[in-house]
């Protein structure tokens, strides 16, 4: 047995060198400092720590139970090796949790923790020039013998530091022994630079030291980034509105909430997750509108729900011809027994006799002529709806008063709330009240219905809103649909901006959907419930196909019922509820449908085919979706995917598999035949692979 | 005479109304608070201020006397109409410059300013929700005649308002009269509704009202962004690189400084504005390199200029065969009186003679062996150059030192400093000193060598660096000249990072010049030259075609002048020296080549032919370039460059005038021929738009 075999054995073992005074580096006050305040002698730069919203101002947006990935762009001066550290820890924690991050190349760290709970976060990252690292880096690629001889010294002194770290347990015990094998080895002439090389770069020994660092000289990127972890319903729901007064089967009766319950099973059973209800309170009578919007109202008009408050009380009551807060009870119970989650509309605006402009006229803003400002875009007027004045002196109070309204129905058992025009409401109201709320209530979840300017609507997002309504209505081209959804799925919006995509709303019956052609109806709710994680339809009137505007230019519906009852066919198998519960359906059994993150639209050579593609994040699961978007005629091309981007092998046969027609394709090569008839225009197809099994059987998974 | 016309004249005059107290508002301590600290009836929303370097933590940069643009997203809840300031200042100013900013669509508003002189400056941006605009823009849309009346009652309080706001002068006459007279017109029946809302709207007196806002709920941006204004040079100049050693006329003689001013001439000739001298201190001779980099000095060898310090001095010193301080103080006069500027090298290393080394050993690394650590990258090393330890206990002492070489060639003249691997040496450090030294002399100008990883030189570029040298010379094909230059000119790397780009320099020679061909060498100016706005040529290696390399795989040139003495031809014809003339020429008269933003690609299906154009910032200079990039054969194609760019009706003709050769070619339409011989392998044409005069003569200007 040669020396350097001995004494690596020997190496094993040891006893602990005693432990030196630390040193004190130089504290003067003056002279030169770091502009950032960090060290003067730290060497360590952490550039950059993504994802970032507004440089920390606002909060990025994730999941509970989910991988958060976290990227650092980290270096320093010259060839020496920073070690980098996120950091993570729940707002109001005094401990915060540390992991690792891995250089991937160019600079760029990356980790990923998983926050457990919905709730207010924030994460930084930090990093420091380490010693030892450095020299074991260097150490790899010396080759000199005198080299490593003398690299041996100084990571004995290195390891010897790192020894008195450790205190006194197995790890200090382990590495002083190190690091005086490595000085008397050093010393030794007849030790082999390469036995002395192997010892020093030894893995469990190297992992003891890196065990207890030196971070004297640690620095932390500029700021904390604030995180709001929410839970899975915030980026993947199916919504469904509907008028309770409208959920009745006698016509002409005024419907209830207990006739919304017995609704439940159904709207459960095409697979909806979230139950949207217009405002059910009191509605006022003074300058009620007519149906169709009409001015003046007629005896027996029910009025706009939208126009809140009435001597029965405001946003707290309930419309006494809906029912008591006994049936809301009953109601929300009968929701989560169906699976389902009810959602609040939250309108704060008042009706002329709203009690609280007999309760507290300083919301509102008085004219000289003694009346209330009511809500008008001159020439447009809204005489039955009085905005609250949030420049009033009073505005605490008004603040304190809306949260309670939340509070309210909260403690009714409501966590889904679909806020109405929150672009007319101070947004420091928004921020603070949304940040308030999920503070005591991580869970609930915030609908921005803001159909406005895209930077008033991605503050609304930034400043807490869960969702948002989009542009999608009116998106309706190839060209429009490819664009917009590249764009919703981008940094920085991706990040804080989740999209809630609707064909129709109450409000808006798009020129498309106005010839009735139950083709359009079909294609758009596929493009909405493939494109976004998030959708919702406003039934039965969309299933049902109902499409007369109330005049030649008009995106309202005729004989709307914001202004009126209607009657519908609840009828399991009526209009579009099959191919609506099927496509529900897949959208929970494929993740892929889950995020919009993965999108990736797919060349078609054919304006009237739109393709794209999503993943899961773990990859497994795929779905490409093709759309004929021409309701009058069958439209074919070749959609070009290459399988590069599938992990697939040039000329391997891959299936994909129509998830609404169950027929199956063998594709194969980069550019696939597809042909869509009026009548089903789509396909929302899962990529199934080829695999062989013992028998040399082939066969798609 | 109508009433309302003998109302409107006698509404001129008027007498002020007696001030009321101004209201307080609640400053109720407890309760709601917005989340950003601003006051809670406050509803204007900054969202964004661009430009923008890392959310503020970094400064942008801009040239003094010319307009800096500044954009902001403003808007407020509603309908109601924000009034938006932009602010900036000089540092340390305790005043601040207000201009207003304008919309100008998807709430971007833009304002501009001029900073006036180097310096650093700051700027935000501040808004409020204006009672009086959001009266006017309300009302300008308002036809219903009660409304009309009531609406002038409601704006003769905030005109009233305004007139106390506005003291006792003139405006505060004039708003008091009009608020009364809109009041007293308001009562009056027999007043016209459109008379009494073209009074409202009067634009005179609403001027006068918005002389005096009410900004008592204004908010501001979250930050005050930093910007670094330095002089033109900055972003426009030429440099030329030329070893002292090698300036004289005599072979095997020492060139000197005062050779270096005999050549001065001829450089300015050539339209150069920088002479760049690598280092002119004395060389050490420990450790000493011979030619062609070899390990051990032949005597006579001269070293390496980056080997600093010796016996007789270090980095304050003048190598003694260069000329003393008298001769360089000399040539910096030349170089002035040649309207050119002299850069010095700064290689904050040591060679191991250097006098630091004995009376400041605390500032190096020292090794178990008793030797300090020289630069090394193993298994590369470097022994005849000390780096610094930046993590030396006396950090402070070293910073300070490292300034005062900085300080002590100011004080000499020098105002241009190229760095040598900066990015070897802390960056905390460079923030500081760069920072430092601009406060003192806003005119300084340091261009980073640091040929290393992107983030990195992007970090440079941020704390503080004028210019940055890029990997131009590694970017040949029309692809990867097309992808770096498009990433250098956009945002927010175009904010701070200035390129310089070299097709050589002592350090690269690049295999695509081994070949020695004409074209290449010609191609490679023409497009550095016209790429970028600031470029530069290590010469006379590099008009004198000097193309041999060390070996067969080194980026190293045979015979370096970086080893030893070489001799150079200086006639003014030589080599390339006309062409380059013709282009510094041409880069000084045209203004689009004297900034990057504009850079635009144009198509063109050959990938041996790039074309790009760029424009001056007024849009009245444009020079499309484009160059053939095979050296061996002529190459022709059609060059897309669509007239509606340039503002020219699509079947005008217009004239494409050669600079090089003074060719004229009319373009019409959208595609247009072009064909490139390697001997001349570049066009760089002006754009000459068709003029008729008053004869109906075209001609082209």
């Amino acid at each position: 047995m040669n020396k350097g075999l001995t004494f690596l054995r020997d190496a094993i073992s040891g006893s602990p060198a005693p432990a030196a005074p630390t040193d004190v580096s130089a504290t003067r006050k003056r002279g030169p400092q770091p502009v950032d305040g960090t060290p003067g002698r730290a060497r360590a730069v952490v550039d950059a720590v993504l994802p970032v919203v507004d440089g920390g101002r606002f909060a990025v947006k994730r999941i509970a139970g989910e991988p958060i990935e976290i990227e650092a762009h980290v270096f320093t001066d010259g060839h020496d090796v920073p070690r980098v550290m996120l950091q993570w820890w729940k707002e109001g924690s005094s401990t915060r949790q540390e992991i690792p991050m891995k250089l991937r190349y160019n600079d760029e760290w990356l980790a990923s923790f998983v926050a457990p709970a919905p709730g207010r976060y924030a994460y930084t990252v930090v990093a420091w020039v380490d010693a030892f690292e450095s020299w074991h880096h260097e150490l790899e690629r010396r080759v000199d013998p005198e080299d490593i001889r003398i690299a041996a010294r100084v990571g004995a002194h290195e390891i010897e530091a790192a020894a008195k770290r450790a205190g006194d347990g197995a790890d200090a015990r382990m590495l002083s022994a190190w690091a005086q094998a490595l000085e008397e080895g050093a010393a030794d002439p007849e030790i082999d630079a390469d036995v002395l090389k192997a010892l020093a770069l030894d893995e469990q020994r190297s992992d003891a030291a890196r065990r207890h660092p030196d971070r004297s000289l640690e620095v932390s990127f500029s700021a904390d980034l604030p995180l709001t972890v929410e839970r899975k319903r915030a980026r993947f729901s199916a919504w469904y509105e509907l008028f309770p007064r409208s959920a009745g089967d006698t016509p002409g009766r005024h419907g209830t909430l207990r006739d919304v319950a017995a609704r439940l099973p159904l709207i459960a059973s095409m697979g909806f997750d979230i139950v949207y209800l217009p405002p059910i309170h009191p509605i006022g009578r003074v300058q009620r509108k007519g149906r169709n919007n009409a001015l003046g109202a007629q005896p027996g008009d029910v009025g706009s729900p939208w126009a809140i408050g009435a001597e029965e009380g405001g946003h707290k009551s309930i419309l006494p011809e809906l029912g008591t807060a006994e049936d809301f009870r009953a109601l929300v119970a009968s929701a989560a027994a169906n699976g389902l989650e009810l959602a609040m509309d939250i309108a704060f605006q008042c009706a002329p006799d709203h009690p609280y402009v007999r309760d507290h006229p300083e919301w509102f803003r008085w004219r000289p002529d003694g009346t209330v400002q009511y809500a008008e875009n001159p020439p447009k007027k809204y005489q039955d709806i009085y905005p609250f004045n949030f420049e009033s002196d009073d505005w605490q109070g008004l603040w304190t008063e809306l949260k309670s309204v939340l509070d309210h129905w909260i403690a009714e058992g409501v966590h889904v709330f679909r806020v109405d025009n929150p672009h007319t409401k101070s947004f420091a109201f928004w921020e603070w009240v949304v940040g308030e709320v999920k503070r005591e209530h991580p869970d609930v979840i915030f609908l921005a219905e803001a159909f406005t300017r895209p930077k008033v609507m991605h503050r609304l997002a930034k400043l807490g809103y869960t969702q948002s309504y989009t542009y999608f209505t009116w998106r309706n081209t190839k060209q429009e649909l490819t664009r917009y959804f590249t764009e919703l799925t981008e940094a920085p919006g991706v990040d804080y901006f989740r999209p809630n995509v609707w064909p129709n709303t109450p409000d808006i019956l798009h020129e498309a959907l106005q010839g009735g052609h139950a083709a359009v109806f079909k294609s758009r709710l596929v493009l909405a419930a493939t494109l976004a994680a998030t959708y919702g339809i406003y039934g039965p009137a969309y299933e049902l196909l109902e499409h007369l505007p109330r005049g030649p230019s008009s995106e309202e519906y005729l004989d709307s019922e914001k202004y009126q009852l209607r009657n519908w066919d609840w009828s399991p198998d009526a209009g579009l509820r099959p191919l609506i519960t099927r496509i529900n359906e897949i959208r929970r059994e494929h993740p892929a449908l889950q995020a919009n993150r993965s999108l990736r639209f797919l060349d078609v050579e054919n304006d009237q085919l739109i393709a794209y593609m999503k993943q899961s994040a773990d990859g497994r699961d795929t779905i490409v979706t093709v759309v004929n978007l021409d309701p009058h005629n069958a439209q074919w091309g070749w959609v070009a995917l290459d399988p590069h981007l599938l992990d697939i092998e040039p000329q391997e046969p891959f299936q994909m598999h129509d998830l609404l027609t169950d027929q199956r394709f063998i594709w194969r090569g980069s550019h696939h035949y597809v042909r869509l008839d009026p009548n089903l225009p789509a396909h929302v197809m899962a990529l199934r692979r080829r695999v062989r099994d013992e028998r040399d059987f082939d066969y798609y998974l």
